[in-house]
């Protein structure tokens, strides 16, 4: 189980945070903050019907982070944390999780807000945020609404029915 | 930015689910399903302050994912949809992303609800997860949440004040 798994970015996200230092640590501390998600020409025929959703997730590589501590002492905190109970970027795989807005896309860029993201990050997945799966907030979910709408109709008839 | 990027599993997911095809597609079609999240020993110390959760973010590596389309047509529909707009698990990185409710933690072990992830899947990530970042839902967020209040307090006062 220690074999190692390899990945490819499929783009690059640009924000107005060059620097670590002066980067919110989450998309709520990142209101507003408007920044664009390069796809690479070879993905975007990937991107069709992505412009229903209102958010979306973005998976992506912290490539500024070096190393790891299990016990961190977290931004919103004064005591040592288990690191997979915080957010830190530096984790054994720096892998980052933003819900980010999505304004609109042209072309292959997508305009999102929130972002709490360095520039020049590495963009490993995108996917369409569905309340269901991730939690609840005020979204759209393009196509999927009315499958989700019959989903929850088919949930209320189980449990009181 | 074509560059490689290799990650390690840090452990490994055990559920009832041992052929794709009778895997659910989303946590919330598994409701109510028992797994566990076997962590590595040398990664134990991270674990600390988990427990304070009561719904945390997997990160896992689609093991039986082979290869992609840029268009699929979705579990929840009938018609060929831009794969980024989906959740389906061949992907160009294969990253899957549930999140589940935890039940407890025995030493290296993470008890978890609404599992629907493939028995064997290799564990990359696991992250708090805090309605704030990444949704709202029925959630407790363990040494988060005072900090969560006053972060709310701070947004009502820039809001209202």
């Amino acid at each position: 189980m220690s074999r190692k798994i390899t990945y490819t970015p499929i783009g690059i996200i640009r924000s107005p945070f060059v620097k670590p230092q002066g980067t919110p640590i989450q998309p709520a501390y990142a209101a507003g903050v408007s920044g664009t998600v390069e796809v690479f020409e070879k993905y975007r025929a990937g991107l069709k019907d992505l412009d229903g959703f209102s958010h979306i997730v973005l998976l992506y590589h912290f490539h500024r982070s070096r190393g790891f501590n299990l016990r961190v002492i977290p931004f919103m905190d004064t005591r040592p944390r288990g690191l997979f109970a915080t957010r830190a970027p530096k984790r054994p795989n720096p892998i980052g999780l933003s819900v980010v807005r999505l304004d609109g896309i042209e072309n292959r860029i997508l305009h999102v807000r929130n972002v709490d993201i360095l520039d020049g990050t590495p963009l490993l997945d995108i996917k369409p945020y569905v309340p269901e799966f991730d939690g609840d907030a005020d979204v759209r979910t393009g196509w999927l609404e009315k499958a989700r709408k019959s989903v929850r109709r088919r949930k209320a008839d189980t449990r009181f029915g």
